[in-house]
């Protein structure tokens, strides 16, 4: 089972222009500096955080319990003029996981409900003994050569952002989630989904972008051994180990 | 005339692998930290940063010099373990001045050459009687009343990172440029487009993918300004003061 | 028994000055942050990290173990330009706890030797079942109308400094430490120390500085927890509840 | 002349109790953050800002206008739960200038005051070509050999802040100030105090505390110069390049 954890800002939207409108730097500083706080926190516990949309951030929280999330909420509190809002939903598939965590959330009020603060709504945690966390490190064949030692910065972009919105469609129709890490990187949450399935759906997204991707698929107890095995499969996709353009590494046996 | 700066993470991609593959985690903090501290370093100056893709980010620097760049590099220097290179290039619109900013990187060398560290290639400098910063704040409508209450977190984001990409399209197909800044929000440098071709290419997205979009467009000698400028045309588009999906001030009279 | 870390900064006096002197204003800014996000690391665990000199910080470490530890040093090492060996001991006293970790840390190299790197030496580690920390929270009474709204700024830091000085030289003869942590305030971990021992200390340095002195005594399992309770007696004492100049604490019961 | 400005963070002892006492290591947190970002504030325009008592933050401003100052408190207010008052003075010593700085802000209302929020009082701002800022940086031979590869970390820290409150002390009486830096250096600002006025105060603090101080001090038009200076200044001094213990380097010719 994997357990995610949707992390909202409370009232965000009409806190931005409250007075009036804030100086985007700002905005960007604080919704930067959220991000990073919020990745040590998670990532002390063996989580990862991904920004998503930086007003809604997705976190892999297996392990992690009521007070872990509680400890975190307050020490945003009391550094940062915004508070957070979290919704925890356990499942079989990431996609169905997050889905559930939405729910706890928008339970407990709407994203801009000057009334909702600080709720921490728990539909279930994953036991220790089930836990089970699948992450595919997805990554373009040579971005350096093809697109950013040659082409502007921002053609390069579109490509590696087109590239991310197909993926996020495939990897939600097969009950995974895919998230965008920098570079031509990408994460994607995919339990329950086999190399096979896993392997077509990148194929599928080459030929629509024109691009060539492979994947490193790590599984483990918690979210940031499974991306550790997951960044050891792409480094021996890249070295040729192994001819293919996925492959799985598992710690759990 | 608008001023791009291109900053480059010196020989990035082989960093994050060498000796081994580094914890994501630890990536994420460091690229959210990064962009979060070079928004301060561009922002005292009046400049604006996008993350872009976090190891090439675009700021608008008009206004900002030599010595300027080369305080902010040695900073990084100080308190990062990678370094930055940055590219410097001014044009009539912000797709050029990008295209130019990019070259002068990729002719310090390319973003893996182990050789390559701290390149600092200005083309040209904005000089001040001609500085001049569009900036248009596009902002979907009531995406919490369609999306983020109503469906799932991902599904959301599904939807925004699509009207991101088109956006993407668009913009740079008439000289301008976007990027995500979170939410539901969208800042796109777009120096000589009118408000007529920029309604426009909105109204192209709003068919391809089924939101409503509007936009303050702010013009103004420095960035910050022209972003303040853009924040204020949203919130009375937002207010009902007009009756448009754009609107522009302009503080250069 | 309390478990002490110090944490050193590996070959740091060196660095600063090569390949030359560095910006003091980036040394501060590194100095300040790594600070900041050591308390994060220790803090995610229930411990507390007191800058005490910036490049050997000293932290209550009860209840975590090697691989936070090492989880911690790690993450440091990804995101930051020096990296940090750390020596562990535990004793019954604050005072000798932290001799044991200076001895870890001297053991693993001198603070300048460009060998020693990342040195993890641990003397011994509290068990869950005689793991205990008791912290006073010191503080000057009216500090804000004795002080800072009359004085200079820099005079009020001259006494402010001075106490902290006395206070120092006191608890390290009865067996405990104290650092200060900003405005007027001073935290002393300091186990096995009654109240009448440390009142008696309190009013030898008020004699000698001639501020009033007053201190909320936590005693706990883990370090952060001694520290709430300490805030709650001072702020007891404040609201007049008990009649003394200090009060403990004490939630293991 | 210098110019400085004391950074008060408005009604911080009340905020830190209500509701109710607030986690230390997270006010220990927001308070290293505030002043590392105030650093990145004031150093991108040249100054530099020691942390002094962290709610009471002194810098050198020589350069820095009102809308310099405005700029990084509206920062301030977008990204942090408290905001800041500033108070800033100029005169021929740097004790004089902190006591006018203190004086602006006094009478902008009491540091507890409920409804004193984000003044900005200027008594006066230094003009361009009287801009002069002179600062010494201070440092203990061989603390590593003597004390910190020796003595306990504790110990050597109470040797250390012995030292700093000397200077405090001599410095303030000789019209300047001092401030802790890290490991065992101090910064002090001392415009008009000469190397020999400055030779004899350090070998009083040697005197009375048992170390061995050496000065680089800097002279230039801006605080980041003048720190570069006297960083210089140690360095000779360190290279046996004079035989003194204090040198004075002066780019201002
Ligand atoms: N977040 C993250 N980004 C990475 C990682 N590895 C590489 N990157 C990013 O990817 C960019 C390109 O690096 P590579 O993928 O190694 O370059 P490439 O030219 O595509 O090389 P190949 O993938 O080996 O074909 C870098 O600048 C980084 O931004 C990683 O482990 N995590
Ligand atoms: N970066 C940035 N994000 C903003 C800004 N204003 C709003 N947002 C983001 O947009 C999200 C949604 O807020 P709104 O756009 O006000 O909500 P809405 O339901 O779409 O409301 P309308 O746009 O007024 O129809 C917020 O959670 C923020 O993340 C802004 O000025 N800058
Ligand atoms: N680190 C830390 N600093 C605090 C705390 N409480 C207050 N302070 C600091 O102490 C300064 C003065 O606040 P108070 O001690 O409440 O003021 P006072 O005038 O001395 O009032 P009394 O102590 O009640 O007599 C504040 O500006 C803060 O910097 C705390 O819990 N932790
Ligand atoms: N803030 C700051 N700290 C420094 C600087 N240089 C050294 N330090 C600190 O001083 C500590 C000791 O370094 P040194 O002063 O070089 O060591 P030392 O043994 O005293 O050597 P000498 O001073 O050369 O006799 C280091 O760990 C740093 O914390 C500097 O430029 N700025
Ligand atoms: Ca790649
Ligand atoms: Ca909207
Ligand atoms: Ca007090
Ligand atoms: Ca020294």
């Amino acid at each position: 089972m994997i357990q995610i954890t949707l992390i909202q800002i409370d009232n965000y939207g009409p806190w931005t222009v409250t007075p009036g409108p804030r100086a985007e730097p700002d905005l960007q500083t604080l919704q930067s500096r959220l991000y990073g706080d919020l990745e040590r926190e998670f990532g002390a516990h063996g989580g990862i955080v991904f920004f998503n949309r930086f007003d809604n951030l997705i976190a892999i929280s297996n392990g992690m319990d009521y007070d872990d999330h509680k400890l975190i909420q307050d020490s945003i509190r009391n550094r940062y003029p915004i508070t957070i809002s979290m919704g925890v939903g356990s499942a079989d598939t990431a996609y169905e996981a997050q889905k559930i965590a939405t729910e706890m959330i928008q339970k407990g009020g709407g994203a801009q409900s000057a009334s909702r603060c600080e709720v921490l709504n728990i539909d279930s945690l994953v036991d220790d003994d089930d836990s089970y966390v699948q992450i595919a490190h997805i990554d373009i064949d040579d971005v350096t050569g093809l697109l950013t030692d040659v082409e502007t910065a921002f053609d390069t972009s579109i490509k590696v952002y087109e590239v991310l919105n197909a993926l996020m469609v495939e990897l939600s129709q097969i009950g995974g989630l895919c998230f965008f890490i920098g570079g031509d990187n990408y994460m994607a949450p995919s339990n329950n989904i086999s190399d096979d399935i896993l392997r077509d759906a990148l194929e599928r997204v080459d030929t629509k972008t024109g691009v060539r991707l492979k994947a490193g698929i790590g599984r483990s107890k918690t979210p940031a051994k499974a991306a550790d095995m997951a960044d050891i499969g792409l480094e021996d996709i890249r070295a040729g180990k192994v001819d293919d353009t996925v492959i799985i590494y598992d710690d759990r046996k």
